[in-house]
């Protein structure tokens, strides 16, 4: 593509993607079928059909690509189109899919605004969404951040939402690796929001990518974070939720990732608080895989190279391995001092032929002992 | 049956409960095939088959139910058999139906020695098992003792082993409410253990009832506990785990719950700690179903008596139950002071008409007011 038509490609993904309000389902669909280029001329024109209008209506006079992407230079970033090489086709086309099929809330961004150098289809080529409740515990917080550096150490980019809690706690896990981090964000990427997370935002950009579908100097809104949301549920192999309360948005990026056929892990807590209350939902529906590790996350998104599912580690004992029956003669022998075979016998209840056979393998393995006294057990 | 034949049957079934250390598949077989007064005079003899001779060879010259039956009654302790009628049968078939199937360590039992008045039919009538590690965290204890309260209040016998930790809350919690508890013991029902539960397995008696396989006097052994687990799976309706460490008696109670038929419900906790490793471990492996609270217990053993399965209780919003485009409106009036419909149209994106006629509306749900410089939001 010529530089000439690259400028024109950009100005009209950064005009379409300002000109109607996230997700939207229409506008994409009109966009995809007609290519970016045209999709803009008809819609500066006013001749797109009645349910593409009705998106764009309000902004389509009012909206100037040259204008957001001079004001992107200005705070340095860039707008990142599915023409270009870097675009997370892989991860996005899910979208798309849910667009097609009637889940219109799950429309695909039709740009994306980046700030930070690194290439976003590398970032998200495997990538692990960790999302939960702002107002997260001190537990939530440093399960978070545990999750996050471990899977960056890993190797997966930890893709999250930059919120306080357990957001910023799995950016700055992540940030501790050398696997870079990316924040996709409700309002633009130059709008530092929550105000105490510039400095993490600015660390996430400088190695990964902070991420929006809203031009700089866009303001955060509610229903804002919940369109966000569908893009970190769609960019994580599996999105993983660690504490959710009653209320959460996580639980609504969780349903997502469900929908899209993502995996949902969801790490438990105490039930005495509130905190998890939504994690636990979803395990009891279902949704969710109980998860209580990285590498338990990582079982479920990279099979292929997982080790078999690790059995609860247990404590060796020194009467592991052995027959039940030489067992129970070694309780008996523990709960005795000094003891005939005839009166273990009758102690264990094992035939005394048995128990004569039996006491010479436990003095072997060291765990019996013979004296004067009779038969004893011999302590490690 | 007269009182001769009562006595008769005490004194075999007392013997016959001793001769074999339990679980004693093949003398339980024996015991079922021939009667127990019949089987008892064949064990004495010697004549047994050889599978049961094996079990019965090293005691059966040094059983007396007679010494058994008045060691009882010296400390307050009564035998209830089979033939009785506040025999459990309907929990305890369980355990004859899995021995029967070649299940062995699950035998049923010969008898059990009772401490306390109340009989053990009605206790187990309706009962569920609250189980879990000794070593329990606070966490842990506050949650078995809020369980046991709960489900005795609910009018669930409270069964657990009267261990330290989790089981200790557990029958303390439910000594709190009217309905009694019982404690199945892996030693004598006369023998202090552990320790320092001595007076609360008193209280326990007083109105409930505390059990054991093993004859008064006789002492705890570690098999002991594991074959006193499976009278606790057996009579709960469900079995709960309220903590497990890695290696803990708590999963095995639950395994055998499981091999019964029984649902197994596990109480999640911390990832940062142990104790909850084997309750999340059982989740996991689709074993036991995730619990937060008695209400979730009743649901699953009392499915006719059921509440439709809670939904998480979100905390109401005023704009819960707008429409989206409206919450959208409302969103960006938050945003903004004194906009024009004009403004709020190109913020929010929705057609201006839309949003001249939803304007009015929020007027009139008190959630937006209109003054000289404009629209605003207008707060509760």
């Amino acid at each position: 593509m010529g530089d000439r038509a690259q400028q024109e490609l950009l100005l009209a993904r950064a005009y379409l993607a300002a000109v109607a309000e996230p997700p939207a389902p229409a506008l994409a669909g009109f966009v995809a079928a007609q290519g970016a280029c045209r999709a803009a001329a008809i819609v500066r024109r006013g001749n797109a059909p009645p349910a593409v209008m009705s998106e764009v209506d309000a902004r389509r006079e009012h909206v100037s690509g040259e204008a957001l992407l001079a004001a992107a230079e200005e705070v340095g970033a860039r707008l990142v189109v599915p023409e270009d090489p870097e675009w997370p086709g892989e991860v996005l086309d899910a979208l798309s899919g849910a667009r097609s099929v009637g889940l219109s809330g799950l429309a695909e961004p039709i740009a994306l605004w980046v700030r930070g150098r690194a290439g976003l289809g590398g970032l998200l080529e495997q990538a692990v969404a960790v999302v939960g409740a702002r107002a997260a515990s001190g537990y939530g917080e440093h399960v978070a951040a545990e999750f996050g550096h471990g899977l960056a150490a890993a190797d997966f980019t930890v893709v999250s939402g930059a919120a306080y809690g357990i957001d910023g706690a799995a950016h700055r896990g992540a940030l501790g690796a050398p696997r870079p981090t990316v924040a996709f964000l409700a309002c633009g990427v130059d709008v530092d929001y929550p105000a105490g997370h510039s400095r993490l935002l600015r660390a996430i950009a400088e190695t990964g990518a902070v991420v929006s579908e809203y031009p700089p100097g866009a303001a955060p809104r509610k229903h804002r974070f919940l369109a966000r949301n569908r893009l970190i549920a769609a960019s994580g192999r599996a999105t993983v939720v660690v504490e959710a309360g009653p209320r959460s948005g996580a639980a609504n990026t969780a349903h997502t990732a469900d929908a899209l056929g993502r995996p949902v892990l969801a790490v438990p807590g105490p039930v005495t608080a509130q905190n998890s209350v939504g994690c636990h939902a979803m395990v009891r529906s279902g949704m969710a895989v109980l998860v209580t590790s990285t590498e338990e996350v990582l079982e479920v998104i990279n099979p292929l190279g997982a080790r078999p599912s690790a059995e609860v580690p247990r404590p060796m004992r020194r009467t592991d391995g052995l027959h039940p029956d030489a067992r129970r003669l070694h309780d008996s022998l523990s709960g005795m001092d000094g003891a005939s075979a005839d009166e273990l016998a009758r102690d264990c209840g094992l035939p005394l032929g048995r128990v004569r056979a039996l006491l010479p393998e436990l003095e072997l393995s060291g765990l019996a002992i013979r004296s004067e006294g009779g038969w004893s057990v011999k302590r490690s």
